[in-house]
Formats: C-alpha cells, sequence, structure tokens
C-alpha cells in the first residue's frame, strides 16, 4: 500500500518534500518528477529508484503510475497544475500558496467543488506543529474559556534582498493568518495593519507590522511580523480566554546556565522549528488518501481564505484604514 | 532626621501607608491625620505614638510639625490638598489619580511652577517595582536595541460591583499608560481603544479591552485590559526591540511539580504583587525629601500625561476612533 | 530498499514496534512475526500485508524472507535469539535487557565477536529522545565545561503490583545507567545504593532510591527512582561542568495559565514522553542496516555494562556498602 | 520605640549592617560602635548620627544606652561577646558562625539557658530570604506531600585565594545545612562527603564536593557546593516530595530574547541573591526585641547545630568515610 507520488517543481523545498517522501515517512514513494528546469529534474530522478522526469507538471499528472501529486513549483503556476490534477481525479498537495489571486482560488475550489469531493491540501504545516497542536487542544478543551483575544508573534532574524513591503503580509504573516483561523475556528472579518517606528536593520522594509484583526465572533488578534530581529527564528502564541491563558511554550529542550544566564535556545531558523511539522503533514495526508479517507487538512478554502485575508491586508497596509474581509459562503464541501 | 509625616485620608490605602511609614521603611513617622470621617482618624490615630487629629486637609497641612503631607482621600478633593501643600511649601506625594480633570492637574503644575520647584510625587508605585526596574533596566541598557514594540497586559481576577465601562481604562489601564511612558521615555501621542466579544464573567462592562498606541518616536504600544480573568492577577509586560525582546518575567518563586503540571503561582491580587514596590516607593520618597533632593518619582507633568491619555481613551472607546493625544509643551521643571 | 522484518515477541511492546515497523518509520516491513502464544502471533500477522507466522523465534531466524529480527520476547530467552540471529548473520535490535544475566551478556558479545562485526542493538531508547539528544549536544560542545557531576531523576506516578525492589535498579535505573554513559563517555566504577525515608504510596518498596555512582574520570552521578511520585512521569537530568550547567527542560508544550498557576504539562507515561525516540531509533537501525553501515546505537557491550552496573548496585541495595564495578577490557570491535 | 543598637566589628559586613540598621529598616538606630581598628571604629562613626565609639566590645556592651547588641567581628571573637552581651541582659545578634567550636556554642547555650531566655540571634539569612520562605510554605502546606529527598546546591563563580578545603564546608554548605534543618523541621544524623574529579578552576580545592546527608526521619540530602562554576551565584534547592517536588525557582525577573537564547538573568555574588533577605532579618530581629517578643529567629542551638555538621563534614571530608552526627538533647528553651 505505498502511495505513488509525483512532485512538480524540484527547487529546494520540492527537493526537501522529495527526501521527507523517501527517507523518512512511511508508505509513499516519488515516482515521476518534473521542473521547469529539466536538467535539475534528471539530477534529482537519478537519486531516487524509480522515478521518471516528465517534460510538463501536465504529463507527470496524466502519467497513470502517479497516484497522487505535489505542487513545489513556483506560485503563479500552481493553479494550473492543482486543477490539472483535480480534473485528472488525483490528489493534490500543493504548498502555499494555493494560487497567486483570489480569482484562482476561487476557480480551483470551482474545480473541486464540480467533482464533488476534497482533492487539494494546502501545504500550512504549522497545523501540524505539536506546540500548536497543544495549543489547539487546549483552546478546545475550555481549559481557559472561550478566546478573546489572540497574540501572535513572527519572528525572523532577518530576511533576503529580494523581500518587499507585501511579503511580510502575504508571504509571512500568511501562516499567522491561517493558524488563527484553525485555533479560533472562525473566519477573520476585518485586518488593520499598523507600521511605526522602523527596525534599522530592516532598509525600506516596513518593519515590524503590527495587524489587528477580528474574528466573526469578535476575538481580536494582533500579527506581530518582526522579520529583522536578529535574535532567532520566535514563534509566539498566546490566546487569552475567558478565565486563563494559553501560549506556545518556549521550544528549547535543554536549559544551559552558563555566563550570567540561564535560559534556553531560540531556533535560528524556520527549518529548524518546523522540520516535524512537515514530517507529519506529509505522513497524515499520505494515510488520508491511502487510506482513502476524506482528507482533514488546510483545504482549497483555506487556501482561499488565507489569500483573501493577505489582499485586505495588504490593501489596509497601502490605504492605512481598517479594511473588511468578505469570504462569501462557505461550500459544504468545506465544511 | 526623622519625616515628619501628615497624611491626608485614612479609609484602606490611607492606613496602608501609614503602616508602611511607621513599621516598615526608614526615617519617618506620622504626626498628624485627617479624614473626611472624623472617627476613623482619631482610631487611626490611637494606635500611633504621637499624631494629631485633624479637623480637615488644609488644618493638617498649616500644622507646623507636618514636614511632609501623602494625600489618600477621595480622588476630586486631591487637587486642593496638593495645592494647598505647594503653596505651604511642602513635599506632597499625592495617590493616583493626581486629580479628576485635566484642567485640576495643569492647575496643580500651574502652582508647583509659581513656587520653581518640585514638590509633587504622584502614586504610580510600578515604577519602583523591581521588575520592572529590571526591565527598563534591560531596555536601558541596549541589549535588545531600541524599542519598537511594547505590549502591556493587564488581568485581574475580578472587579467590584462598581466597576464602570470607563474604569477599565481611567483606573486600570492608566497605570499601563504611566509605566509605558516611563519605560519608553517618552509620550504617548494617539490612542484607539477596541472592544471585542465579552468575557461572560464581565455582565455589561467591555471587558476585556485591546488598546493600540502611539508613542512620539513611533512605537506602537498595545494595552489588554481583562478584569474578570478569573487566574489571577497577571502583569504582563514586553517590549520588543530591533535584536531582541525584554519580558516581565513569572514572579512566582516556587516551582512547584504536582498533578501532572510544573509551574509557579501566579499572584492572587495586587496587593500581593506591588506590596514592595509600595515600600521602595516610600524609602525613595523619604530619602529625597529628608536629603533635600530633586524629586525624581512620578511628578505632576506625569500624572497630567497620565490623565489626558485616560481622557483620549475614553473618547475613543465611545466614539470608535484613534483619538491623538495632545499634552501641549513640557515645562522644563519637569524635564 | 525496504527491510524486511521478523519480530519475535507479539506482546505489548513487540506489536507497538510492528506498528512503528509498518506505519511510522520509512523503508521496513515486517515479514515475519512468532510468539510463545501462537494464537496472538497469529492475530497479529493477520493486520499484516505478507507476515508468516513461525512457530519458533529460531525458525523465524532461519526464514530466508527474514533480513533483520526484533527481539521483543521475554527477557530470559534473548540470549538464546540474539546468539542465533548473529549466528546466521543477520542484525538483530533487541529491546531491554539485553541478556538476564551477565555471564549471557558475554555469551552474546563472545558470539559477535566470532563474527567479526557488529549485529547487535540493544533498546536504550533514550539515545534517540530529542531532549537527551540536546543535552549530549551541549555537553560535547564543551559550552559548560568538562562534566563533574550529574544528576538523574527518573519519577514515576505508580509501579505495578509485580514489580519488585530490585526492579527499581534493573528495570528503572538501568535507562539512567546506560544514558550517563552515553552522555558522560565514559564507565561507571562504584555505585552506592541509598534507601530513605519511604514513599508512603510505595508499599513493602524501598521509594524512593538515591544512589551515588562514580565514573572512570571521577564524575559523581546521582539517580534518583521515585517511582510512586503520583505527579506525573518526570525524567530530569542535569551536568554540572566547571563552567555552567545543562539540563533537560520541561517538555510541555504549552503555558496554561489558570487557577492561579503558570506551568507545562509534565507527561502522565513513559509512551508519552519517549514515543518520538523509539520512531527515531527505529528509524535510525532501518537507515543503518539498510544502508551496510556500521551501527552506531547501544552495543552489546552496553547491554552488557548496563548489566554489570545493575548487578553491582542490587549488591549495593542489599549490603548497604559502595560497590566497585568491573567490566574488564573492551574488545576493539565496541569502541 | 527606636532600638538603640550597638555594633562590635566595623568590617565590611559590619559597615553593611550600620547602613541597613541606620537606612533600610524601620525602628533602629546605631548608638555605639567598636572595632579592633578603631581608626575605621571612628570614621564609621563620624558618618552616624550620634555614635559613640568604644574601645572595647565590652564596653560597648555594658555601655547603658546600648539595649542590643549586633557582633560583625572576627569569628572566633564571637563567643565572648555573645556571652557578655547574655550576661548583661541584652539580646544580641551574631553573624556566622556562632562561634568557631562545638565547645563555645556549647559554652554560649550555657549562658543562655542559665538566663532561662532566648537573647541570642544566628545570622542564617536565608531563612529571611522569600524564594527559601515559599519554598517553606509549599513544604509545610502538604502540596507535595512528605519530603524524601532534599537537593541543595551553592554555586559560586569563585572564590578568594585565601578559600581552603574545609571552606566548602565550615563557610559554604554551613548555610545549606542550616537551611536544610529549617526547611525540613529535623536533625540532620549523617553526613559522607565526596569529591570527584575536580573543577580546574579549583587549584588545590576539592571542587565540587557532593555530600550525602541522613536526617532524623530518614530524608536523604545532597549538598553540592560549586565554589569556582563561573556563570553565577546559583542557589538551588529541590525537595522531593511523596507526591511531588517544590523547588526554588529562577530569580531572574526579566526574560530576554536576544542572541538565540531565551533565559533569565543569574545572580553575580551573594550580595545581589541576599540583600532583600538581610533586611528582612533584621527587620524581623528588631521588630521582635521592641516588642518584646520570643526571638523567633536562628538560635543558639542552630548556630551550635550547624557546627557539629560542619565537624562531621569535615571529618568525612578528611576520612572518607560516612560520619554521625550527634547533637544530644535539645533544651526546651530551644524547642
Amino acid at each position: 500500500m505505498t502511495l505513488k507520488v509525483g512532485v512538480i517543481g524540484t527547487g529546494m523545498i520540492g527537493r526537501d518534500h522529495i527526501r521527507r517522501l523517501t527517507e523518512v515517512v512511511s508508505g509513499a514513494e516519488v515516482v515521476a518528477v518534473s521542473d521547469a528546469n529539466e536538467v535539475v529534474a534528471k539530477e534529482v530522478a537519478a537519486g531516487l529508484p524509480a522515478a521518471t522526469v516528465h517534460a510538463t507538471g501536465e504529463e507527470l499528472i496524466a502519467d497513470d503510475r502517479v497516484e497522487a501529486v505535489v505542487v513545489c513549483s513556483w506560485g503563479p503556476t500552481h493553479e494550473q497544475y492543482v486543477v490539472a490534477s483535480i480534473e485528472a481525479g488525483k490528489p493534490v498537495f500543493c504548498e502555499k500558496p494555493l494560487a497567486s489571486t483570489t480569482e484562482a482560488c476561487q476557480r480551483i475550489m470551482a474545480a473541486e467543488l464540480a467533482g464533488g469531493r476534497r482533492l487539494v491540501q494546502v501545504g500550512f504545516m504549522r497545523r501540524y506543529d505539536a506546540p500548536y497542536r497543544a495549543l489547539k487542544q487546549a483552546i478546545d478543551s475550555g481549559v481557559v474559556g472561550a478566546p478573546l483575544i489572540y497574540y501572535s508573534g513572527h519572528r525572523n532574524p532577518s530576511v533576503p534582498e529580494h523581500y518587499t513591503r507585501d511579503m511580510a503580509i502575504v508571504d509571512t504573516a500568511v501562516h499567522d493568518f491561517d493558524v488563527t483561523r484553525w485555533l479560533l475556528g472562525e473566519e477573520l472579518t476585518a485586518i488593520r495593519v499598523l507600521a511605526g517606528k522602523p527596525n534599522r536593520h530592516g532598509g525600506e522594509l516596513l518593519d515590524p507590522l503590527l495587524m489587528v484583526l477580528e474574528s466573526s465572533s469578535g476575538v481580536l488578534v494582533t500579527v506581530e511580523t518582526s522579520v529583522n530581529i536578529r535574535y532567532g527564528y520566535d514563534i509566539r502564541g498566546e490566546v487569552v480566554g475567558e478565565e486563563g491563558t494559553a501560549a506556545l511554550a518556549d521550544t528549547g529542550q535543554v536549559v544551559l546556565r552558563r555566563a550570567n544566564s540561564a535560559g534556553v535556545a531560540v531556533p535560528e531558523d524556520w527549518r529548524e522549528r518546523f522540520v516535524l511539522a512537515y514530517d507529519v503533514e506529509f505522513q497524515e495526508w499520505i494515510n488520508e488518501v491511502t487510506g482513502g479517507r476524506t482528507l482533514t487538512g488546510p483545504s482549497s478554502w483555506d487556501g482561499y481564505a488565507a489569500q483573501v485575508v493577505c489582499d485586505a491586508g495588504v490593501r489596509s497596509l497601502h490605504e492605512g484604514d481598517r479594511v473588511e474581509i468578505a469570504l462569501g459562503t462557505r461550500p459544504a464541501l468545506y465544511s
């Protein structure tokens, strides 16, 4: 019962997922790859026991051996591969973003709805992270009462040169948006993006940003993006409930007492922080696909909703006002 | 060199300060008391070695034996006693608020400025709390870089029946406003007050409130008031700097491992949390007054500024908008 | 490159390892099982895609399809299956203990030495636990200087009825002995076992025990076993070095603030605490076996050394004195 | 009701206590001083409002103005001043040690017993430290069940050149002995001192030492002295009870996130760690003396018991064996 997977896109993240499917998780093998750069695709395939190289993602999807598709290509190409997978009736795991525009996300949902069953999963890996899962479990257990405020902090030591102002929202905070929706079990309904005193390490960026969001039941949410904060890759989250709070604990596993300090390590980057989440994400996806079970991971709707929140956030950043978020009705398939 | 103090107001807080002046701190004695309820004043005086009871605060201030005045009476009377003390040339420690209105605060400053020297200290005791002082020291040391965001959390297990909506701002958050100004060394320039999903324990209150403020250099500040949160009296604060963050640590002094948990106690109320801060506050005031040194504690200006921020906050709560805070020019006496 | 594994012993731990080999780790399948209770063995096999049931462990080992053996049977049978595996030239993973007596461990080593290559791995899973690995990394990095003292704490909420006095050493502390040897990279040379005031929940047991050990370079080691401590399953470890200390951090992933406490959860039992360690243990073993690499996990020597320390510990417990530990020369195969 | 205090010994610790009595605590003034070095004594007196300089401690004790005595002179002189104070019927606070030998301690007790009331308090300040008091409260509350093991850790970054091997016991661990007796409410009955691999920063010292003690009810106690550990002055304590454990929390008041670490500061030295304990110690002593109440602080018996444990510890260090501790019967005065 090994799931035969085809991987579209063999760049850094694609190769990492191929390693994961091949050496880490149980029950999958990579039988086909494709990439815009065929030389790279061939190199990657050469390291695998039995992988065919396809000239295009569409050919890969059409390959009869391929039972499920993983899309790791450049964002603007996501729509075409995801839709093709849907039309081929094959489960497709798509790295975030689901697509580059709200309209593209809607077209993907339309295709999936036409087929009448969930085939798409979006790569919001935080939902598979053990600390976040423990946080969700704490919330759902009612131990702190109903959530009233959620603080989300997203801190990077630095960002690459090509990082633009909007990316703090569409590339960075998008994870906070998704995980907030998931933790609260509610949609976000409005956003206001504030930029204050800029970090001198941030060049022309507006960094940090402090976003204030509202959820459908009135939970107030702040999202901080600090992407030049130097000290580490630090993901923070605290839900304030009616009778207590629950927060992500520090992830350091050893308390060091040295140099007049007692403390734990903060991760250096997102790989260190979320490597296990990626593993679990894929293992559960494989198990669900292989077992013919309904997918429970982030859906097309989740990809769409994140996109709409990002759009509203970018508008708020540019216009300086609170922007309402209108998702429309959620189709029953995604309930 | 014992400082002879007169205390106006012998209610709960007044009696606590008399105990503090008499049994805890060094270098002071209480030589006179007065209260609107003369029976209570006489009872309190009876427990002191050598305290005169005065019919009015004005008489007490005029008493030649009284070298310094402590005002613990009802808020609306603060102005008259503080101004009378200033006019008598006597140092006066006034519990917060300095006065009930912005105009009253301005009249106090005018009186003090007319005298040409600082005589007034306002009872913002957090500035004397060891954890807050350690936080300020961390900020000032530059170890986390310039502050960019400050999160302030003010959580009460419950509030009394007479607590009104505005009190979350003027009675509760006023401490956060003052301590933020002090920590950052900057004025606050705008405030927006948000009320979301209400805590079911809060009755008609808007609780929690999430306030977003701006400082003169652009630091973004959030103040959370959660005044029915049941779990304890919890004062939180984290400054996000350019290269790191510094936060108030938990104050529990014993790690208990029991019942599947490892943790520390959260204080039950503000007395437990700030008792030592009050002691230090008085000791330093006494030392400065006795030593003829310039007062370094919260000044009339600080009392005035807190009042103006509160006024803006209340307006924002009622009107739903961002409200700018205009303090005017800070007189040189308060620089 | 899937490793075909035969599992001897299909009791609780055997079935858990079969699940792990089948559903969790990558690159293995279970092709044969056997158990003293053939009914159970058949039930287990029925749940697997292609597993043969063998009447005896010896038959399973002789099965040509079986490339590697996992021994989860009753301790006294370990020797025979491990030796048979060695003689068949097949890698064998043996749950702890390696064997029931020192002499049996020596016979296993003799068989392995006769073959001239490492085939045996013992199931000391703590070496694969992320917190312990972080602790070892901290020690080896030199960040706290050379280790001088190591405190090891092993706490169980309770133990089953059949738990005897000696089991605190041979069943519980044996993990502390192994992980101490591994963390320090040294042998243990002496042990003294102390029993003080007994826990009223421990019946006739001597509980807790406090053991004081010495390592070859003179590191002092304490091992506490508290096996009726109710509050949780808590594994503690702190190395005191020349310039600092490093300790296992708490593993709870969410800080809960509720009911006047701020804290994290302590695991309920060893499964919760070490489930990921077992996964990693098997994945690495499979990878090494499949890749034809020299085994790096706990060896026969490690199983033997743990046994000798346990023997000395039991003697010390009974006789009340310090007992020296003599391992003899470590064969080059195990260096 | 100001207590008039005479201070014998105006070295570093004496001057610090004079500052404390004069500027920090309430209800005391220093009216007389003496020192072996009269020049120093005169300098100190010159900084006080109304202090007489006496040529000898005995003269100071005889001074009618002196109502209570504080002994901060060199250890070998403690006995004579304490006995003289007792004979003069004056309360005497004596810095540790109470005296240099067991016999001297016994002579002090004899003198006090002859007078029939407690006049002596020994300067074991840890009993006044807020974290230790919280630990004792936790133990006494029964929240972790009856104590079974107590771990005490005493870490110094470094020690002065004149520090000898025995001082790790008589100067350093003596505090752990006293605080253990107080926390457990029991006497210590045996001690074994172990020296392992020495810290390379410790020169000829045996450092660290690991001591294993037993209490009258069978509680097992370890005391670690690490006096060259560089990283800070760190006082650790954890009691293991029948149903949980309670430990001193870290004392750092700010969590710093910087340089890939999240942690709190460890104190630099004992002054920083225990400054507040000294203040409370004196305030409570003054209140009890002034109020004519029975002293509740560390008594002559406590000073004596600590001395006997130290003697046994030194013998164990030199002889390498477990040494029993025999205190004799505790006089009713000290019950």
